[in-house]
């Protein structure tokens, strides 16, 4: 339970860049009054603040360009929308996806594949083929299997693909700490301590339609500094020279993933972007000075980062139940008209949110607040501690800060709720960026309805 | 770390009852072999024995009329389509819907509004009004805000509307504990301990548009014996005397809920279906009697007993990689081509699932397993800890066990990943419950695509 003092106002290292208070107390965002979005696009909705988001974009591309990168890839899984493949390709950033229903949407927006990089430990034919049509970038080869794959895909169609290999070097970052192991137990790449890695390089460049850019390497999510980049970049230069002694092999890219972490909640202290990105940078240019071998080109593949701190999501409050706790201790459950479909991340990861009430401006005292959803579920927690004026009502909005990354990109129908609108702001504008479900969207699949 | 023996066969207490190995030594699910299945739907595919399904449901219907109880609802929040809700109504349970979605699906489904109830601690003006308007047969009320909004509804529309109250009485069943409490700490129903119950009632027999039913007192899920409703009858019996005796008001019917449990792994051991309804029904029989009160009606809302034994889930394999582990240990990862978005249950709850090789008979050795999806996050595990036989790869058909309930219910588009179809299979036959999702479906909110 969390029992620090509650928050005033809205900390701008949690909400977005245009987040205020109006003249009548309501939370504005891009300059339209929350209360006018929820009138328009019903209650919930996802808000986007635009130029939230493509600065941050902008920030990142800045930063890790300046520190000596090549390239930042948005990676989509975070959350993607045409619009949102737009704004991440006019701010300069490639686009990593995962699926080929992410490159399908991206495409639609009329990125061209060569900004363009794939990702995932389970890529079907179809989805290679695809990939290799668009002329996507790079490839990141994940397994044995895959080599073969793609470079039957790439001599069938005529082409040379270029392609990173991911691998595993046992080190997993997340927030304050790091872990670094010799095997690592996951299902993503190959690893590096167990020769698999060296084995698939040498597969790899045998292949005449494959082509070896490097290597890829991915440390985890919610990383808040850089020492766990430290570690993997000892690890991955001494690979890099091993592949130059052992088999002649240049590593041209390495590829460093994503994970930059943002701040949920008053305490989430991630390291300022381009500190990140001059730590990150820099020790990986010593460390290759150490094992003498050149700097290959770096990328990175931030996602949440960018696009979380630039979501909203508003609520409705349906109903406000005081339940008394042993020793006199009250907490009060607030419902609202969404939960876990759409935002999962509590239930799943115990993710931590700030909450505040949105359509108005309260004086009350502060009340333990627990923001529930309406599932039929006793773990629809969308907030499982906050601090709420004690006059909160049935009526009264409230808006959940960095809902941008996992949220609608994970959502369901659960309960067969529609999932809410997403609406960009921007100048005192709105956009759909994806329109809300209907109750005929829910019943399309069923043939009987 | 699983590290019992492989299960040989296929467990007549996980699977559906038509699973057998056909000649070719395929799984087959109604008389249908899963790569026929596999071939007209693609992979992955969620699979629904409907003689099964149906069969259980009036196992359930008649075990807790035999033993006293008045009506089963099926709990739809489980997994629901309009195939479900006929099959459901056919074998003479009425259903319980949580939703306005929910209802939408099983009023198409023609369902008449009698047989059914509504849940939900944060039922909409427009949910309550399209229930009472379908003649809904009983709305739980879970809140004071719900009272005067039921109340007002049932106005307006000039009916008289048979309410439930849902109450807390501090006693919370999982499997084979019970935790008894003097309060409970979420976010459904109203305490009998704090008073806040015996007001509600209070309230509700005032408003003349209102109907007093009774109560309804829900325990948990995955429930395995009966003590924990022995507990519960102990404090609802209690109650329902201070209400007769402080208010003259008599509990006509007693909703026990859901939460009766299933067996997803070998040594899962439920308590059979007849004996649970014996042994409930006749504990709350005689707590009334020591109470002095009549037998209200009992009423029964299984959901995942039902639906989820007959609903299992194909895969087809496109990975396999052997990971070393520490002490020589190896864990090979089997990548399937669905994962998280089809099934969160085993990265939301940890939940485990049975999984058996369904393309072939293999006699190879087995080998310790994690079987894991396609999605870009290394929590997108579906069997953490498997036995599978050594001799997978990919294109072998895989399947889950016992995914029939909250799989489907709670699936996303994450990735976008399409959703896979539910396909129902008796005699031979297959019929679609749900058809897969298009990529089209995919774009179809979004404007720009």
């Amino acid at each position: 339970m969390r029992n620090d003092k509650p928050a005033v106002g809205l900390d701008p290292a949690i909400w977005p860049s245009s987040a205020r208070r109006n003249s009548a107390g309501a939370l504005e965002l891009g300059g339209v009054d929350c209360r006018d979005l929820v009138a328009a696009y019903e209650s919930p909705v996802y808000v986007f603040d635009e130029i939230d988001a493509r600065s941050r974009a902008q920030l990142f591309r800045q930063a890790y360009e300046s520190a000596g990168a090549t390239t930042v890839y948005y990676a989509a899984k975070a959350f993607l929308a045409t619009a949102v493949a737009k704004w991440m390709t006019e701010a300069g950033l490639g686009v990593d996806v995962a699926s080929g229903g992410e490159l399908e949407v991206v495409l639609r927006a009329g990125v061209p594949g060569h900004g363009l990089l794939m990702h995932g430990n389970n890529k079907s034919i179809a989805e290679i083929e695809l990939a290799l049509t668009a002329g996507v970038g790079r490839i990141v080869i994940d397994s044995f299997d895959e080599i073969v794959r793609v470079a039957d895909v790439a001599n069938r169609l005529g082409l040379v693909q270029q392609v990173l290999l991911r691998v595993t070097v046992g080190v997993e970052a997340h927030t304050h700490e790091f872990i670094a192991t010799a095997h690592e137990d996951q299902k993503f790449g190959l690893s590096v301590a167990s020769g698999d890695a060296a084995e698939a390089v040498r597969r790899i460049v045998k292949l005449p339609s494959l082509s070896f850019a490097g290597l890829h390497s991915h440390l985890g999510s919610q990383i808040f500094d850089s020492s766990g980049f430290h570690e993997a970049a000892v690890r991955v230069a001494a690979f890099a020279r091993s592949l130059r002694d052992e088999q002649g092999v240049g590593v041209r890219e390495l590829n460093l993933g994503g994970g930059m972490g943002i701040a949920y909640i008053e305490g989430d202290d991630p390291l300022e972007v381009a500190e990140m990105a001059e730590q990150i940078c820099a020790v990986v240019r010593s460390e290759c000075g150490l094992a003498g071998i050149e700097v290959p080109a770096l990328a990175f593949e931030p996602g949440r980062a960018i696009i979380g701190p630039a979501g909203v999501t508003i609520y409705e409050v349906g109903t406000v139940k005081p339940i008394e706790l042993d020793e006199g201790l009250v907490r009060t459950y607030v419902s609202v008209d969404g939960g876990m479909s759409d935002n999962i991340r509590t239930a799943l990861y115990e993710a931590k949110y700030s909450v505040v009430l949105a359509s108005r401006l309260s004086s009350a005292e502060p009340m333990l607040a627990r923001v529930v959803g309406k599932h039929c579920e006793s773990g629809d927690i969308v907030v499982r501690d906050a601090w709420l004026p004690s006059d909160v009502v049935p009526g009264d909005l409230l808006a959940v800060a960095a809902t941008g990354a996992y949220c609608r990109s994970m959502s369901s129908n659960y309960n067969y709720l529609p999932r809410p609108a997403v609406i960009a702001v921007r100048d005192r504008l709105t956009s759909v960026v994806l329109r809300r479900e209907t109750t005929e969207d829910l019943l399309a699949l069923d043939p009987g309805a």
